[in-house]
């Protein structure tokens, strides 16, 4: 009963051709409105190193919040469960820009995928780097072995200027004490890191060391424990899809992270890292003919870990 | 590489033993707050029908929110997705009980397993049934096969006298037109059925369904279809225990639901349902050694979802 | 320099005629919502005894939360300062029938103007009065020197039947403990409570002992000593009239108390009370035309206490 | 019966004595919190130019929040009722450098004295003059007739070092696009208004023109007219002492504002001004000797608006 992963792609990939226009592309970075809506892309990289695609799988397109599961795997891997000291873990209920809940819970963010989360993060990257947005950078080209990944400069310059919101966040986080550098420092780092560019490809290759216990599946090198490696799974499906990862849960059953670049990335244990690309989002910010196209590819697999 | 669950309930058995005294018993309901701390079970039910326990696993036990779960599936196999409509599927960010949260978002719980959204799902029940507590009863005697199960009527009496809280819940639904059902019918029944005793090996055995795709392993009766019962349990994972699911998939990875009685059930799909008891609970109102316990049960069997 | 109260009334009268369709009537309770929009009255209690009158001022209303002010001013006669172990003394900034903050703040309630407050009077009288709603009836009627106000029945029924929120919100109370009487108890006595009807001629009579240092003007009998009645009058200012207290002192410049039967009564300290009654409400819950009349009372007598 | 103010404020000087211990110094800005505590100052200006003091009452002190109902009168005087589009007039119930109101409030403070419509009305000011502060500060130079009042500017640059949180208020509301300069020219001239210092007498006299209808007793000059000035006043009462509005006009009954360098400033129409200091601070941050100060003085005066 093996799998035809090809034709399963390439099925999706003609039923989400009608969901292409429904989607808004992200409006408030200038630089990501311009994206042509009609696009789709889909990679799935197999932990024995087959690859399948369909679509636009390898057209770059920004990471925005897709990087935040490398910023908190870096960050894991290097400080372990210390960092639960300066971020929580559970899902938040509430936006994933939001203030109300940083103030009532004395500027400790509820987990490390949403924005507050992700500034700690960057915080704590910054306090063990010289420069944090490149050794992230470095470590998302290691674990895609693509030496020539790269920040869109024009994307992280359009992000600073619109980055109040986060700035709102941040100055509330340096208020309670739970940021330790500058906060021009963190942002500009912050934004730097959300405008990483990949494909749908790299994106899934750069992923599968989670879908092999925390090791690198083509070259073995061992990123996190295997049980550190099944947390952060846990933490996508709990807190990874904004304040919609109860439904996309439901719906898909695959731990997952995604962006308002339209990409996410989502993971089998013990079998592949898929990741598909649409620039149009639904109303919680997450791609919407991505989020079908995994919940299709859970069905027609018959692969969720549910 | 068959795993030997005898010789890991037993491990874990002893390694709880210190934890027992430091949770702190349910207060809030006065028969509750009556059972001694130092009591511990534990129960393992394989699909293929092998039942293995430690401790207290044939003590009868006051179910409370884990009857949500069974509430839930019988709603669900007779409504389908219409229930979606009165109630929500993502995690609350909130305590069980709150009102806050309810009142912004206009009387539509965020999902079945916290105390408003399991108020609609007996509301759900009370439409389609004369008495709905008999009929979850029922479905619960059979999902167990065991006839004999019952409410504690001295439970759902103490439960009602102080039930302000709930009432305060469903008068606040009631007035944004999301109880159709007398608040006093729902309260009545919601606290009977709160009100089952089971004991692990009954409950892990009643669940086992869905850790086969919503099918009763021991005589093949089908509860859900296979992607009912996937998407059950992905609520499970995200909503099933209060406000520390987030770190409940992070330290144990299973889906689960817990009751302020100590009792927790959770389901590895594919393999088998597990029930463990202590009624001991620890800040989040889940069992503080039921909770270590199923940590421990993920680690030594090293069987996840993740 | 004396004013001429009829020129001024009869000038306010015209003024506020094409106001008059542009509120709404309050539609959540059945019975009030039949109430013609097209009615205006406005009359002034002198200290001296003389009264003036414009449009409907002989008419009667339905006083609801107006009732508050007579409420409170009972309980502090007989209990003094020790009513504010229950209820606070701070503007709300939430709608008058909120839960959120009322949960926030453990169940002690922000006023006595909103209804949670409203309740806990409601619940400190029925400890001291065996019917607390007659007490309360005699109390006014004692005021007004008006033996013959009354219930209106066919309202505190109605009211009744939709009062889900009040429920909630007592229910609340009693699960933190700040209820003490039966939550239908204090229910039923609410309702009654705000279905007292009367004129804007008894009101304004009823409320002239606030004008004159807590004793009633006509009789002389002392109600509240004069620190307790400018008490009271800085609470209705700061208070009384729902969310939009800050909005009604900035343009009226009076203590006054409002309720969605359209009325509201006002105090001029040392001079007089001035009731109006105008059914069509405003966004905050006011009435619309009433409020005006107000504000051009203020101006055109150049009596604001600011 | 003329009222013997001498007598009245020596009688409150000796009476607060014990109090001056209790309360505690503003903590979070390093500059204030060196301030000893066994301070108290009190200053009355009539109408008339009597002026009559006790204690320090010629001691300079840090104007801090006081500087927020200058700050208003100036741009009220200016831009007239336009300012009410960008700043609300309600009480907040909430602490006065709180973010999840305005989060939820879309960037709207509720009033121009919590710091958030404070940051709005240093904005407006930016907008018309190339220094704002430079303006206010001449503003209130002329309103005391003290060309000497000057910026503590150690203050100052303390008060920019910890203003996270007004940092984050101002990002916030520039994400709303409810702030049109840029955020560290508001935040530079607001920390520079806060750190403007003054006697008690300078400061009664200063405050003088809102006790005589918006114009200066002692040169006739106009600042605001005379529906405006009683605006103000209201606005005061009903937000002028931060989340203890309520509570203030209860006991003191007088429109006033307050800062957390232990000043207050109350106004009794057609009277006097009076300002007090005293640096310990109650829970609420309100000058706690000075608050009582007020309360007796209005006990003793019988003079309160109410």
């Amino acid at each position: 009963m093996s799998i035809n992963y090809q034709f399963i792609l390439d099925t999706i990939g003609d039923e989400v051709q009608p969901l292409l226009s429904r989607g808004k592309v992200a409006a408030y970075i200038p630089q990501l409105s311009t994206v042509p809506l009609q696009q789709f892309g889909m990679a799935v990289y197999c932990l024995d190193g087959r690859v399948y695609t369909t679509g636009h799988a390898y057209e770059k397109f920004s990471l925005q919040s897709v990087t935040k599961l490398f910023a908190l795997a870096l960050a894991f891997a290097r400080e372990g469960d210390a960092i639960w000291r300066r971020v929580g873990r559970e899902p938040s209920g509430n936006p994933f820009n939001s203030l109300s809940q940083l103030e009532h819970e004395r500027g400790i963010p509820r987990n490390p995928f949403i924005n507050a989360g992700a500034l700690v993060i960057t915080d704590i990257l910054a306090e063990r780097y010289v420069q944090s947005d490149i050794a992230l950078l470095q470590f998302v080209r290691t674990l895609a072995a693509e030496p020539a990944l790269d920040f869109d400069r024009a994307v992280a310059a359009s992000e600073r200027e619109t980055a109040h919101r986060n700035y709102a966040i941040a100055h509330l986080m340096k208020d309670f004490g739970n940021l330790h550098s500058a906060v021009d420092t963190v942002i500009d780092s912050y934004c730097r890191q959300c405008a990483i560019t990949m494909t749908c490809v790299e994106l899934a290759k750069a992923a599968s060391f989670l879908a092999q216990h925390g090791t690198v599946p083509w070259n073995g090198k061992k990123i996190l424990d295997a049980s550190s490696a099944k947390r952060l799974n846990a933490l996508m499906l709990t807190c990874g899809t904004y304040d919609a990862a109860g439904d996309f849960a439901y719906r898909v059953g695959l731990p997952a992270k995604s962006g308002v670049g339209g990409g996410i990335v989502a993971v089998v244990p013990g079998d592949l890292a898929v990741a598909v690309w649409s620039p149009g989002l639904d109303a919680t910010g997450n791609s919407l003919a991505g989020t079908m196209a995994l919940e299709r590819f859970t069905t027609l697999t018959t692969r969720s870990i549910f």
